[in-house]
């Protein structure tokens, strides 16, 4: 474990060294850019993100997932979408990758409902708590959370939802908050995809303002009662763990709880009619007197700072994932702009056409960026929660916008679902308003800018 | 038959005499407003569209469609919202109304699957083919039409696609291009609802230009033989009645001709896996040798400016129910806005809040009273196809982009069909596709502008 | 005159003999529709606005401003343009036309300074206090008076401006509020421009609040005594009248009072380095212990509706003049890109340059329509303020923001006085903000959507 | 010097003592983070990119360019303003320096008009040329020329055209294409500023496309003669040295040519009445058989790549320099709304006020990491030019749109020049034209993504 976290450190560097060779003297550079000339340009990566990623974050990046669309038939009935999580790897890699690289052999379905294959998949490649030390899990940068993030969400939001409560909102706050108990018997199965968890802070009534919250918990002899309900919580209709959070009748302060499914007074029904991340299943809580044990405290976090720390973990996540929904939804496009003509042309020609590409692309690169630093600075212990919220906000709300600009280049086919960017369109509307707002983190930023609070203006 | 003109045309000048009144004269004119002072302001009619429909008009505008949502239980699967075809009408009304004003008792499914009872319906309500002259036809104005396509549109875009199928698509160019016996057999079976029709225009590589149609129709003993495909066929899957367009090889003009369900070679398959408009029927229809009489062809419009003239007319009602559904999205996010509190205080006392609701309300009266325009001149024959560009491309675009805004104000409850407004914007989106391209009308009025065609740069 | 006439004939547009063709005969204009299927589309009119007019209000509309610009050499620094106020009547117009149309003779400078020349030249032809009834006014219709301000507003924001402060600022209040013997002495010297008003409202501190008035008015012996000051007063250097806003400290309540040029205590230094509206003069008002008579009381207007019904009046008529502004932008840049060749092909064929062209003018369409209906409900007394905050806020953000975007059409010779969009948009902006800023109407308009006010907020 | 520097130092802003901080041990850094979570938030350098640069470069952007506003008198019709070029430096900088860092002392002139010191005191601080290694020049890395520009344009965009011409318009073509004797006559002078530089490529008809080039050069006995017409040349009216670009008859490829001011037959007049970067002087040059000698050719650089490679190096400067004066706006309207009170409260309360800040200083952060990122890639030899394009696009184009939105924070003083934020947006405008139009990038970008040139479409 130590040899591997000090090789980590050494690519970990690898930005740092690229930085060095910056420090190389002005005579040498000089001599570089002269001889070089320019460099070819890759749309896909425009501005060379990839240069600024270590060998292990490029290796996980190459976990690429995949979607294959099998050929349908307008005439047939059973035109079929298959996806399918596939780890793909460089020959000769002579890096050792953390996660394991068997390729999944087990199709995945369609992202139009839960799949039950989806988080065991993930786990034996590696992609759940991938930040964490030990238990089982990848210990990788946050980069490479993020990352992975970005590859998840390419082929659907709601598979990186499932995966972001997994590990954002659920190990984390074990691994953080938790006893050496609590870790050593949830991290591993949660880190396996064994078992599921879900995150309940969320209330009815409290959309935006948790400070309002009406769940209590109460202490009784041995342990604690919970009384509250919860909703909009991902994954709790299959969840097997809970991590609930309530409020200390004793002291007023807001706690976590770990509550196992089948406990009694406990229920987690879904939210039907769903109109995006049909993949991922969403439910209410309830809970009618539900009666714990006192090892079902989470005690090293309280006050709402505790769940705002895993909001954040999860909120950088979806700055990276929302790109790479974005990118396919240019990816694919692109392709059918190429392929469709119109007036004995390729859409792709038009003027029109290529300016909503181009956009879209440009918010892509910049957006990627801005999570690349603050995911370094996460590393370094130099990030702000108000970072966060920015390149959550802005990622959400650039891929929102360009992917619904560029669907326009389906012209009619983009209310099929076989052409996929409609189901994206969807599913960030979702993502744009989850864990804060845009609106929200607008008033964020705004008090961090002006010192004045506006929240309630 | 005669009187009723004469009643309706007393009626169609009430903006006249309107006009009229600004006739006065001035010193009567200033008086009148010294006295009254400002009026009350009504935010559903922002700019008092009301003062500028007649009578009959009115009357029109309230056969209100509306929809009941019944309670639901979170603890329940069995959440239903149920929508009613209403009938309203003025108590002391004395305005001879045209339409059968017995309310409709059927109730009407939720708009996520195909309606069979629709059609009739409409057609009980004289909704279908407003504005033709006899075969149980309303005859009322252009205006009169849009408005029924706003109040129905309210409900779901989808209800307004299959109604405005069925009346621009189908039965106007019977009416206008038809023989007296296609005329007399069809006309009064569609005005009913008892047989449904759609309109096979587009062609799959030809979304965009007709002028590429490959369809086929070849002169025959006794009639003619069809071969080719459409698709984006609204109603095709369940239709009686087939207006086809084909290119005939005699002379190479485009011509319409009639085919009814059953004719050997035809068939209509569904699409499937939409994402929008879930309460309208969109097929393909495959022509296979179809074999049809002389009786078949529609006569009396011949080249693309007789399919375009349909288009024209659905366009114009597209444009007004858009706005139709644009007010029910304000409507639902306002009253939501009201209800929900945040940081203690209603969300429709934030200014961000506010902003979208206004932007919103704003777009409605504008492409309302452009609508309206437009449909004057329509009926005293002073209107331009462009002027239909303009207020189809303007009208569904602000639709679109006003309807996303104020999606935002549900937060999390946005992804749920329960609240409405997610289903508008999903079909709003196909709207603003259909019936030409918010692009194409952009390089149609272009056209009109600068003089220089770009559909192909 | 007759010679003059004639020339004038010979130079009007293409528009206005359209114009006279619509004067045909109905059956005739029957037969050609039915001939043609279609009427012609007028990019200028692109929904036809004319038809809604009345022939008095037509004639106005053809007291048209033009501009004409001198060739200029790139190696002379003597490159000039100059603009000329000129009426124009078709012959044989019927109605009796309440403006002298004598042609004015006086060339207009270019719009960089205040010119004392354009209130008198406005004069003559009857543009000042045209709704007014009586004292020389033209005593024509709402509509008629927001078709001069659009007409003006094409020429420079600046000129309307001055024209609005003298018509609605000045003129309204003193024929609304004033007494007899104020009226008999102002308004015909106002109507001809022989002297020049202000309307003292803004004070440096209540740009958006003029609740929070600060200057006073006590009551003395033989009248009263004003102490305050007031800023961004439009005309205020050079103003002969000032109608002056002031809280009377007898009752507290806000009312008008008309203070002449030179009464001892008043100063109205102009404010320098304005970026926009450099033909109309702006300053600020001072009055130390203004001591004026009882007559200075404007008697039938207090409280702040009083000040508030004069802003009504010229947010009217900005809403016309906006549009006025954006048509003369779309105008000159669309010959721009006619003449313009990049690539081996006109500007105007790129779909680029198109789609801005469109957008800009069908918002030009739309802002239209909606201003002709306010001004109907005006003269019918049917008007809320919200109406018109509605139209002002509309139109003077969508000529901003499209006039922006037409910019981009002249590429660098955007930044040149020489081709005058950019004044235009620098004029725009002021416009957009002054006699209430976007937001302050976006807030009037949600309180009025929403019932709760949110100023504050 | 010392009390100087003594001085400087208490006026270090508050930004500075945080960077200070930040230079705290690795440990400390991490003992805070522990203690208090998370790092404190910089909202003038929200994603902490003052983290991703050297030593040296922070150094440079220490250049601060400030600008003192004297209180001004509304009754005083004096009120100026003073920008000063100066340098700052933090006491006991280990890092050495490459530029002189003497204070300049020569008060320059308001951003209205040309300054002739401009220059000179550029180069006396080593601002100009400042990547070119010798000459005299300080050799820092592409990023540190970057921040020069960002810090020059947050006082106006018209200086930092004046320093971007002669440093990558003239003296980068020299160091590039030029000979050893060109290098050592003009470099030095061009560093320190003593002759200006202008650059001749853009002529009248062709504007986004030099390949239409019409200037010419023949070979003649002893050298060359030139003919022909550039126009909207920064620098030209005052320029000492002509960089030319010419189509060369005998091979009909594009070199340039060093003309020295006062050559027969050389003219350059202003080009007057612009609307924006008043203090750049912009001028024509008309060659009319202009004879050069074989000294003149710069013969290292032929066709177009040549002038291509400046417009690169100039627009990746334009990039950062953009940001620079968009957080001047930013800077400057927040200051505003802190201080200026409407309803009671202060504008920076208000919502509709924070999103507008929030929005702008946003893309302020996303567009100085991907023009940081532009930089080091230029510096290693791996950028590519649709990257300059990328970035000259988008930092331009969101710093117009962004400054054009705080500016309405501003209201009525919007259009007052002492304000500064309308003479950044009228800039902006200006610079998100020249050095290939916003469009003209978006379809550089659009034939990268797709593949097909869309120019000519």
């Amino acid at each position: 474990m130590l040899a591997n976290t000090t090789w980590r450190m050494a690519n970990l560097t690898r930005a740092c060294r690229a930085r060095a060779l910056r420090g190389m003297s002005s005579a040498e550079r000089t001599s570089r850019r002269m001889a070089s000339g320019y460099a070819k340009f890759d749309w896909e990566d425009q501005l060379n993100l990839e240069s600024l990623l270590t060998e292990e974050e490029i290796a996980v990046r190459l976990v690429r997932v995949k979607t294959y669309r099998l050929s349908m038939s307008l005439t047939s009935s059973t035109s079929r979408k298959t996806s399918c999580l596939e780890s793909s790897m460089l020959s000769g890699q002579k890096v050792r990758l953390p996660f394991n690289h068997m390729s999944c052999s087990r199709p995945i379905a369609p992202p139009s409902e839960f799949n039950h294959d989806l988080l065991p998949a993930m786990g034996e490649l590696g992609l759940l708590g991938p930040t964490i030390q030990g238990y089982g899990c990848a210990g990788v940068s946050s980069v490479a959370y993020g990352l992975i993030a970005r590859e998840v969400e390419r082929v659907d939001s709601g598979y990186r939802s499932t995966m972001s409560v997994q590990s954002s909102l659920v190990m984390h706050p074990i691994y953080v908050y938790g006893t050496k108990e609590q870790k050593e018997k949830y991290l591993p199965l949660l880190a396996k995809g064994k078992i599921i968890g879900c995150f309940g802070l969320t209330e009815p009534n409290h959309g935006s303002d948790p400070a309002g919250m009406e769940t209590t918990a109460t202490e009784v002899d041995g342990g604690y009662v919970l009384n509250g309900s919860k909703t909009w919580i991902s994954n709790a209709p299959v969840a097997d763990l809970f991590v609930v959070w309530a409020r200390c009748k004793w002291d007023n302060k807001v706690r976590g709880f770990l509550i196992e499914k089948g406990t009694k007074g406990l229920s987690a029904p879904p939210i039907k009619h769903k109109l995006a991340l049909r993949c991922s299943l969403t439910g209410s809580i309830f809970m009618d007197a539900v009666a714990v044990g006192r090892d079902a405290l989470l005690p090293h976090g309280e006050g709402l700072g505790a769940p705002f720390g895993c909001l954040n973990s999860a909120r950088f996540g979806i700055a990276w994932g929302t790109m790479g929904a974005l990118e396919d939804c240019v990816q694919r496009t692109r392709e059918y702009a190429l392929e469709r003509h119109q007036f004995k042309r390729p859409l792709a020609s038009f003027q029109l056409v290529q300016k909503k590409l181009v956009d879209a692309q440009t918010e892509v690169s910049l957006g990627l960026l801005a999570a690349l630093q603050v995911g370094r600075l996460k590393d370094e212990g130099k990030v702000a929660p108000e970072m966060i919220s920015l390149v959550k906000r802005n990622n959400c709300g650039k891929a929102l916008e360009h992917s619904r600009k560029v669907l326009d280049i389906l012209g009619g086919n983009a209310c099929s679902d076989e052409y996929h960017v409609g189901r994206h369109v969807a599913n960030l509307q979702v993502v744009n308003t989850y864990e804060g707002t845009y609106d929200i983190h607008t008033l964020i930023l705004g008090k961090a800018l002006t010192g004045i609070q506006a929240f309630a203006n």
